[in-house]
């Protein structure tokens, strides 16, 4: 049953690698993103360093050069090859990573029907099956990454390549609503955190006090429709609308829309999809956008961005919601709609511990906690999230330009 | 009596540009810093835009190229000269700037004694009290950055000159105190932010409610002698202690101490402070330290820096201290030491709007809410902060690597 | 005939490829390097651009976006694809690049063999084999790059995988001589450029009077145990052996040898080939080192670089070599040694126009001329330059760092 | 005698501060540039390091500090101050170098009166005498840059202020004489470098045969009247006409004009000089031009630059101009006119030594001979230069882009 769950997770992640070629699986298009070949050797790193490398009885490691090539950012566990020449590696080359996969997969399933099992080896199996649902949930937050490292690195080549046919089922669709309006929620001292016995990160502990002053969150999403409003009000050229740093970034580099937007030769608005490029569809989400730029537009909207506890209180009530919602599905609750399955949502909230969190010991602490600074925290989860994934009390986070993932904007406001 | 003030304020800053050339004046010895000679002309711009251009009866600059010039960050202004071409503004020189000085000094004089003052115009002058407090309190925060920024630029001269000669009493001097404990406090809902009738800057506001957990804050701050131990611990080469982003500063510019010291020839540690180069005093306050530094401290110590609700709760039963203590001179209530005129606290809280903040309108809108972002906050002040400035809800905020403030270290742990 | 000719260079293009997979071709380790399929798509868009669109009857591109993607330097010819980001490109993929080899190649044999080459057409005819030749010759200074560009590829891989088995032949291989002495030259009125009817680039031309001092040239080029001994001598910490501008280059990179040296764990030095990592052969060549290195090289000698006035005197009277010499077989003529076919031989001249130099009219222009400005001339040919492309009076030339071309050093001296 | 040209020139340096506030002497504005205050100590230094430290009896240092303070490049003296922080050196103050300047000069007077004087010390007084000469040519060097360097730090302010009034005879006025044409010269094997017992640089040695193919220099210099034909003629945004080096760095830039160069609110193109800005003189001589703009107005005007040796022949047979020429005063010899005294004018040749070419010794040996790189001479002299410095054999020397020089273009032309 658990290595039932491990092979659809795993295999999930070559499905993704499918429609692509080895050239497009080698390539790195900034430092932020990763090539998809890394992604697929990371993630699978991530089981052999963790799990075999401590569990396993004798072990070797698959190649004793993967240490180092494919650690992220782990310095409890040694050197790392530097990030910004991770699109360097064409050796080892795809074929070798799949085998790194096949053979780290076999002996996973050896560790878990080994001895393990028995039952007088409880507490270490124990600890295997937490191990296991961490690189798991590692691995999904991989395959969200390879989608908008993939989306971006398409977008470098002027032949605005699709990453698949628009009739085929396996890329994230965002799909849309019309008609926000605002919902009111009481202020008081709400429980922030994760509960219960399911699995959550390090970073949504402890469930906590916080107090919550009376506030208002926009039912749906902004849309590209709303957000043309704003650049057409001269938004991108308006200082007082934007962040000081947020105005630098802007000026600097000359930025008049968002991250996949352009305009054909007539002027009309396109935006570059996984299914290529395609006229900008006004009812949909907006996305790919900074906190820079979901700033400056709930300013001029006469608006804020909610912080992460408000978001937080708001979504409680509601069950998540399992991958993009059918168009049309209705709200799960409250008259909210789209807290998931669409965009991750910016919160005005800087990525920080809460009282009393505590990150795993050993090189595992390093998962999470040494991020905690000059990050904001997203909720929600996007179209590209694997289904299962996201959770109300869910910390995604990204630095404050960060364009590439599928990041859009719920509005907040005071109550007066 | 409020010209009196003024006066008292606006000489203080010729005061300490005393011990100074004419060269130490126009000098900027980093983009962070500014050289005297502007802070002495910007303080006065902000008087003559902010208050002569929009109350004086017949305006007219004292020149027309400074509202350019001396203008900070205010786009509602206009144009601004580029901030890291200030050094080389070598025209006007020094005495321009002093003749500008007193050209608006005496003009304001002029706006206080006018028809203004008279019952009818009431609203009026309630209006130029106010402004006048706010630029007043601005030229106190720029007196300190003027001895932040003059300390660096001396700094740079291999002569390690002195600002002030020791037996002088006009430079700051740290005090220290011995003995550090632990000081609990209940937690609770606590209100945090300015409460009262004086003057606060406007994210000081709304006072609301927050929060708080049970906490422990230290009742003295880090000392020299503590933090060397630190750095003998090997604390600057110990990955884990450090964040991720702190991990990469210290590496990519090879820190291995605080800003100021380095060790003499014998390997004796010292440390360049505006009375010039000394041996380092290892029971005054660790100081010039980045938040990347305190925290790695905190990591290091088995606790962590307070938040800024944190700090703010224990500071608020404290009558605020007026200048540095003289050494001996007692807590002033619970215990707690060091909370005001020796070095800035720094907070985990990154530097963001309480619920329901409102900034002026206007171009003066921008003086604190554009910031809210990728900075953190400091709480208290310090030996340059100018007498009667600070306050228990004053919140001073710097980028996590800004080293050249005198900014130090108050442990806080959680209770168990 | 001239169909012969182009086939084999054009195939020998592909031969290169050969031993590298589709993710190898696809990427660029530096700025100055080109992926090998950008190599393959820009030598066919030479001749699609300038022989196919200016010739062809009724001309259509293969792909309208090749004319952008694959343009890399002509200003005349239009919009360029930024150089920095050749190895994001993906897309087109190689199969895609392989069909568009065809396809010009395809269009060339239909030009070559259609009614142009009826004698009414003789001038026509005569334009297109000097633009093929040009053509030709181009591609045979990519396929060199490309072998250039492969081996720094591949020394981005911590796995060090060779391009080769040092088994196959298609691999270029250092050859060496033993035992340097001096050739003396007399001085004269020298005749400098090409002669003769054969293929040369416009940067040989014209022929033209130059005096030359008598000297004398080392008749081997130096060994890497030379080198070696250069290294032990400090010569990468003295900074009066080096240009200022090289001693910089040296400082702030950290520099200690050769690009491609490394020592392995028991302190044996090593060096990264086309087969890998090898034992550093002493009695080979020095290669891979920057004009930098090269003078400092010569200084600390006691010698100096040869004009490439003086090369050219002293290889006017030898029969180039046609690709590496075979070890031993003897010196072509006046006893010097491993004038061709081993490395390029940097010289102290700057890359700059004969007296009465023209380049070719329109956007051919820019081959050459455009360039000569800080960049220094190098003479002979290397392991990797294509067999018959080679000839005394040929300028390669590059900027003073560059490090990764098989570039080494032959000594000069003046007579007393 | 010795001692009144000594006291002369080192007078001099003294004068051309005098118009300057302290503030002034202070500033650096480019990294290019040094602080006049930098200049003033450096060529005290020059002295103090190269005469007095070798050859004074009791040498102790005026300051020991001074030793690295003021080192501009000489390795061979030690460790350097960083020159990016020049500008950072409030102390010493001004008062401190006219001290520092004093002091050496009194020692260099006693020096000269001491026992060295004796007939039986002849040897060393004639050393001291050649040290002497050069550490006043390179003084006068200085005096060029202190000027190019406080204009260059004037025209950062936006008063533009004057460094003189137009009234002062004390500042260099540039002169100019109407009515181009060419000059041919005959070719053939010329003598080219110092020759006769004058003191020369150690670069302009030794004298050698260069041949020369015939050719024609413009009698006079490019006007600014000409160049603004360039520039409305689409000069800077006509990429055929650049080298790809400049191309790429008139783009990067966005340059449209030369370095002075600016349009008032009426559209009429104005120049900021040495008197404050000025309406552009359209017959005076075009200046502060880098290289590439040079080269491009003379690919424009359908000529090139001259070479060095090419402008060396023309100016052989002319006398050497003492300082400006008075307007209308004359060619000195063969139609030739502007030769010196106007603006330095760019050469295609790069800096390089001459064959045979030897350094002094020690550390003296970095003051020329390490800059042979990348580097290209300009011949002649400007209007800055101090009078009898210049001389037909003069090689002066800035990279390709280097415009805060008085550099302007002499076009020269092959003889079909």
């Amino acid at each position: 049953m658990l290595i039932d769950h491990y092979n659809k997770v795993r295999q999930h992640s070559l499905l993704l690698a499918e429609p692509l070629s080895d050239e497009d699986c080698g390539a790195q298009s900034m430092l932020d993103a990763s090539p998809v070949k890394w992604h697929l050797a990371h993630t699978t790193w991530f089981f052999e360093t963790f799990i075999l490398e401590t569990m396993e009885a004798a072990f070797a490691p698959f190649h004793p050069a993967f240490r180092v090539l494919f650690n992220s950012y782990y310095n409890g566990v040694g050197e790392k090859h530097p990030r910004a020449q991770r699109g360097l590696l064409t050796r080892p080359g795809m074929a070798a990573v799949r085998a790194y996969r096949a053979d780290v997969d076999a002996r996973i399933s050896g560790l878990l029907a080994s001895e393990l099992a028995r039952p007088e080896h409880e507490r270490e199996y124990e600890r295997l099956s937490i191990l296991l649902a961490l690189g798991l949930e590692h691995e999904q937050q991989h395959q969200e990454l390879l989608l908008t490292d993939v989306k971006h690195l398409l977008a470098q080549s002027p032949l605005f390549p699709a990453y698949l046919d628009a009739s085929s089922a396996a890329a994230p669709v965002p799909q849309h609503e019309q008609g926000a309006a605002w919902i009111a929620f009481d202020g008081g001292l709400a429980q922030i955190g994760h509960a219960g016995d399911g699995f959550c990160f390090d970073n949504e502990l402890p469930r906590h006090p916080q107090y919550v002053a009376p506030f208002q969150l926009a039912c749906a999403l902004v849309t590209n429709g709303e957000y043309l409003a704003f650049i057409e009000a001269g938004g991108y050229c308006t200082a007082h609308l934007w962040l000081a740093e947020g105005w630098d970034w802007v000026r600097s580099q000359g930025l008049q829309c968002p991250l996949y937007w352009q305009r054909d030769a007539a002027g009309h608005w396109q935006e570059f999809t996984l299914y290529g490029l395609r006229p900008l569809d006004v009812l949909a989400p907006a996305t790919h956008l900074s906190l820079f730029e979901a700033d400056a537009y709930a300013h001029w909207a006469g608006a804020r961005l909610p912080t992460e506890a408000e978001w937080e209180v708001a979504a409680q009530g509601i069950g998540v919601a399992v991958g993009p919602l059918p168009p049309g599905a209705g709200a799960p609750g409250a008259g909210l709609r789209q807290m998931f399955g669409h965009c991750w949502q910016w919160t005005s909230s800087s990525y920080a511990p809460y009282p009393g969190y505590r990150p795993a010991p050993g090189a595992l602490g390093e998962y999470n906690g040494k991020f905690m600074l000059n990050q904001y925290v997203l909720r929600g989860s996007s179209c590209a999230t694997p289904a299962g994934h996201a959770r109300a009390s869910y910390r995604n986070f990204f630095p404050a330009g960060a364009r590439w993932q599928f990041a859009g904007i719920r509005l907040a406001r005071q109550i007066d």
